[in-house]
């Protein structure tokens, strides 16, 4: 749903971009750049989060996102998706919002103790409303993210019962039939739900971490080629091989190096093959690192292509949002309407255009 | 700022209305109809909430609120409270929001222990965007209130001093000038704080209890003339008196009676003979209520007249809340792309518009 404040790296890429990507073949699509979400914890740099969001979006067109076929929408001009979390804000009991487990692990994982603003909790609301603003059908998303997905298919559900007189027993999946407004929505996960970094394992639990910018343990998509050699050649593997003769670990959650060979290299024989090899002391790390780094640059080097092109002509990004931003507001502003009208508030209508 | 799903009453009329028709001849003035609010605690009665705009509205035009004057505004057709709320949801602490002391008696008031919506809390922020949306100069409040418009004034300092460059020490009244896009609004209170309802004290601390709806103890702008008559006829007076020829209770806080001609009656004279007399045990209850009645009536007529036009010609509210939320968006849209700008989220315009 949404990637903001970071650059993207090879675990998004597999936990959701790659699935967002093929899913613009199938789907209308409606991407979102949360550049509200990233004022929850940077409030104090605006400057950032506005490069935060050209890079994002330059990031997604690098990556295949069309913007012909799919709408890539900043949030903050969206106004229905504000005025949603609003009215969604009243259908959430204040202690389930609080006990979003997302929530509780965001506060953890940042470190936030009781320093955060009121907008931290309140955008677990807001997501909810971003994904309902379009009344989706399925929403490609993290395994992290499943909590707040749950708590959108709660307020669709109360929603269309309070306001549509949807029958509470009513099956998720019937909801539209019965009269609902709201769809019950289901998730597509992506086919990695966690990729491993390219460091070292936690010395306590022996666990590899799992790839993330904090870490200092990720390969961006952003990544020239040069950066990514050097990544994939000094990447953690077996720390028991001296020579590169020893039998070698190939268990991909304990060696990074087969992780990434069975995520991304298509050619599915040579792994099986080079598997055994390393695993029984027949071949060294360098022979697999290299031809991992043939496979990463054949994977990232159109979208690097793409990137530099992009990366010249900012206007063209902008221009790429402010298409998608206009086509997301036909969808959102005939969602608030008929959010309106069921709850009785349509008074009178309005326009809202971008130019 | 916002009467919200309960008739206008003489509590309301002395605490705010009055203030309000009276700075139309001065301001430009902006009446809000809060009917998200409304949702907080009657997410499940759309329908009353619609009623109750209705009235609100006539009310309002009925107490002389000049819609060619005043904007008379429709809360949920300007989208930039909304926007704006989920912006300063970011520059205020959980902790602070929570804090608020408005906040709290409420919770306790409605009885609500922890089954509130997140809404609720939500809607203190909304409060901050719903008058900084106008960049208003004051802001006609109840007593109640000031804990909010303390909470508006914090959100103003910050957001001027992290976007615009402000100084934080700066004076509230120096901050437009030195360069802050939000002014540091001051209270406007009306003249009478709290007004008595007419029915007899708390039992246990002895003290009459404040007008409201929900005690039944109010005198509604909307009550017929015989309404008005018998509740004033049977009003709680000074219970010692048996005869009406016992000294009697002039104490405005201990007799309804008197704080009702201290507040009501224009002719000070006529109260100041009275009072004496009243105390003294020269002359009885009746003859005092008789006056109120014709007071109150004479205050209340010229609104019921007003009301009745109204009432009859609903489409007439229902244009000058169009052409009155029409003009607050002119104003808000303003100042949300101005906020925007100082956000650095200023990417691309929109145009809003209602026909």
């Amino acid at each position: 749903m949404t990637t903001a404040g970071r650059l993207v790296h090879l675990g998004h890429y597999v936990g959701s971009i790659e699935n967002r990507v093929a899913l613009q073949d199938q789907y209308e699509c409606y991407f979102l750049i949360a550049n509200k979400h990233a004022f929850t914890t940077r409030a104090e740099q605006p400057a950032e989060i506005r490069q935060s969001v050209i890079d994002i979006a330059t990031d997604w067109l690098a990556v295949g996102i069309d913007p012909q076929r799919s709408a890539m929408v900043l949030q903050s001009e969206v106004p229905a998706i504000d005025e949603l979390t609003f009215f969604f804000a009243m259908l959430l009991p204040f202690n389930r919002v609080m006990r979003n487990p997302t929530l509780a692990q965001e506060i953890k994982d940042k470190d936030l103790g009781d320093k955060y603003p009121f907008g931290f909790p309140l955008y677990a609301v807001g997501q909810c409303a971003d994904i309902l603003a379009f009344r989706a059908q399925l929403v490609p998303v993290g395994e992290d993210q499943l909590p707040h997905l749950e708590m959108t298919r709660e307020v669709a559900r109360r929603f269309n019962r309070i306001y549509c007189g949807v029958d509470p027993r009513t099956d998720d999946k019937d909801h539209l039939a019965a009269g609902g407004l709201l769809p019950i929505i289901e998730p597509k996960l992506g086919r990695v739900k966690r990729l491993v970094g390219i460091g070292a394992p936690n010395p306590e639990t022996g666990q590899l971490y799992k790839m993330s910018k904090s870490l200092n343990n990720a390969i961006f998509l952003s990544d020239g080629a040069d950066t990514v050699r050097k990544k994939v050649m000094s990447m953690y593997t077996d720390p028991n091989r001296i020579t590169g003769k020893e039998p070698g670990e190939v268990d991909p959650s304990k060696n990074p190096l087969w992780a990434f060979h069975e995520t991304f290299n298509p050619d599915t024989a040579w792994v099986d093959e080079h598997r055994e090899l390393y695993r029984t002391g027949r071949i060294g790390d360098v022979a697999v690192k290299k031809k991992l780094v043939e496979v990463l640059d054949a994977l990232i080097d159109p979208i690097r292509t793409r990137r530099k092109q992009y990366e010249s002509h900012p206007e063209e990004v902008i221009e790429a949002l402010r298409q998608g931003t206009r086509r997301a507001n036909e969808v959102a502003e005939e969602t608030i309407a008929l959010v309106k009208k069921a709850m009785k508030q349509d008074y009178f209508g309005r326009r809202l255009s971008i130019p």
